[in-house]
């Protein structure tokens, strides 16, 4: 497939929200010119800021990480839908990038992505006819789920009318979780359905995913499941690919991945994937709490002080400061995840002043309204209506789907890059 | 302020999610002769639709209820954020389009409305420079909170130094609630400080937002004490508009809103302006039981059955049937609101049946993920890997802001239109 896309030279839009005034659509390396600054108040609040040394030491960080147990990293695309961060994970030493649905495998294609994983079942006409055509690209390797024997017939009907070939994975799950097969007889159809169209579908590795789970024995139950299920695929020979891939891992248990897929002794080669997405930016919510046990636990990570750091913070305005104790601040459930915990306040900036201070442990956001956040504040806060308050966020994932586009600051919180997403 | 800008003729852009394959962009003009059917699977799933009949349905529906009471309609743009949308609100009758950041304002403006009321206090340099520079068009008319003495100040500096006239409202509010006065003194500090600029800063009505309150009787008690408001500023001889503007209204509670206020005795011009939003799609959530409530106790909404109908839905494939119990679908919390009720199973369509069936009411969606909704189905449920299932959904604010486009099907399911959205 040939494609000459317009949005490959793709120009900032003026419309969206959390950037500077634009008259008219400029080129994203004509940013750095502009000189805005989110201290002189030249972007538009609220705005997600990606902080660029701390991007950089994460990217950096998970690349190590991974390295020292000689396993590869395929980076959840899906976190931030930013094709600049995605050749960023992949100049740092990324074996490809995971993404979840065909769009999102498009949107990666087209931005020169060449190696994909679809951690996800492969499910509908023209989600199978956008993977075909990238196919026809033999330059791309694609891999994508299977986790029954129905999926195996209408992939392999699919691909197999138009003469492709396509990489699968294997799928474990565990009871009461999300996808993946669930025990013996699921897996032996799957394996007879794919035995089937083995000229069509080419069985390469077993996957899962752990973060549904919490409690940490059973995750290394789960995760000793897939070896075995590994092991005894390759017995029967029924692996088309060497080495065979095993791969699992979120953002919240990579460490303990790691250490089970990469310890486990396997009689042919192996190549263990990680696929955590949400070490780009970290946060200071279910990640900070997840990376705090790994520096518990994991020896590798505890030799890589520091670890990953929070590298996107929302700003907004104080807006209304109408009680004693209630600042209304001037963002909401549009512009920052709130499954997951609700923002924290951590800066505070008086503009005219000089510098940021830390915000007050007093302060505490206590609701979010679409396009507001309730902070409560003692009596004697010094909170004035056009204060600049710094949130740090919890669950990168679903505050990055809120902005289009998010400015890349220096350490003086001057603009240098922007970077757009395609959710 | 003149603006050539590139979006004004945007075309459709081949990289977003939810509908079907483009090799380039192309003219929202053009997407009808496409032919995209999403029961011929032409659209990539998960998708959102809108359906046309219900949208024209509850346009024509809300313009008239507001009619009926002598109101007038100023919908809350931030709902769609679709400036397609607008204009069909604009042509059915609305006074203007409601919004809630500088940001919304500049994209309502570029694309056309020129009306606006920004049912926000504006904070902030650049946010304030927007609508400076907005304002140098005199055909634009536009309308902005006031709830503290400290924002007058700031806007009467900043416009007052452009030789410019800001129009503001004063928001009262509620102890415990959001933005708005709360007591007397602040209401005085902010009427002195106005009249200390009020060569620039023009007070044209009253504000408030009912939608914090769920207890009716509290609910009348705040909007009539917007009327008393409303009746001793206009005593005082404040007001520099006629008729001056009392609007309240989310989309909840706009029947009581449309009767107090539409019912009250003033002594001089009034202009009463409704702000709901969602009723462009509706829900099936909690919009269906605000409506509910309203057709028990609403004379005007009594006599306008049928009432407004759920306009949106979801469209996702199951992508795996792992448990007996248990189906996973192909959608998640990047692509519907989870805030006020998890998507309900309304279709199920078999690719190449012939047309949708009701789902069973035993279907819940019990779980969402950011990219996966977990079915809980009977062991009975006729339901196969591939099926599509269309959900009705709860909040249309937080869905609509997931897709930057958003098919608009006809009876037949035929998609006729493309609605983007600008968040």
């Amino acid at each position: 497939m040939t494609t000459q896309l317009e949005h490959l030279t793709a120009a900032v839009r003026p419309l969206s929200k959390g950037i500077g005034f634009l008259e008219h659509a400029v080129q994203p390396n004509e940013i750095a010119r502009l000189g805005w600054n989110l201290l002189h108040e030249d972007l538009s609040l609220p705005t997600a800021v990606l902080y660029e040394e701390k991007l950089a030491h994460n990217l950096a960080w998970m690349q190590q990480f991974a390295d020292a147990y000689g396993a590869k990293l395929a980076p959840h695309g899906k976190t931030s839908m930013a094709p600049k961060l995605w050749h960023r994970q992949l100049q740092a030493g990324a074996w490809g990038i995971t993404l979840a649905t065909a769009h999102q495998v498009r949107v990666a294609y087209e931005h020169g992505v060449r190696r994909v994983l679809l951690a996800n079942q492969l499910v509908g006409k023209q989600n199978m006819a956008t993977i075909s055509r990238l196919l026809e690209d033999k330059d791309f390797e694609f891999f994508c789920l299977v986790d029954s024997a129905e999926l195996v017939q209408t992939l392999g009907q699919f691909f197999g009318s138009r003469g492709q070939r396509l990489n699968v994975l294997l799928e474990v799950g565990v009871q009461g979780g999300r996808t993946g097969v669930r025990n013996r007889e699921q897996l032996e159809a799957l394996l007879v359905a794919l035995n089937e169209w083995k000229d069509n579908l080419t069985l390469c590795g077993v996957e899962l995913f752990e973060g549904l789970l919490s409690d940490e024995k059973a995750i290394h139950g789960f995760l000793q499941s897939a070896v075995d299920v590994t092991k005894e695929v390759a017995r029967q020979q029924r692996f088309q690919r060497s080495p065979v891939i095993l791969t699992g891992a979120g953002s919240a248990w990579f460490d303990v991945v790691a250490e089970i897929f990469s310890k486990s002794k396997f009689d042919f080669e192996i190549e263990v994937l990680l696929r955590s997405g949400c070490y780009v930016t970290h946060d200071a919510g279910v990640y900070r709490d997840a990376q705090a046990r790994m520096m518990k636990q994991n020896p590798v990570a505890q030799k890589m002080s520091p670890g990953l750091m929070p590298a996107l913070q929302l700003w907004a305005y104080v807006q209304s400061v109408p009680e004693k104790n209630a600042a209304i601040v001037g963002f909401g459930k549009r512009d920052a995840a709130f499954d997951a915990g609700l923002p924290l306040p951590a800066l505070h900036f008086r503009p005219g002043e000089k510098l940021p201070v830390p915000a007050s442990q007093d302060w505490k956001v206590t609701r979010l309204w679409d396009q507001h956040a309730h902070m409560q504040i003692p009596e004697s806060a010094d909170l004035r209506v056009g204060d600049m308050i710094g949130f740090d966020i919890s669950h990168p994932c679903l505050t990055f789907d809120k902005w289009r586009y998010l400015p890349v600051v220096d350490s003086n919180y001057t603009v240098i890059d922007v970077v757009e997403t395609f959710f």
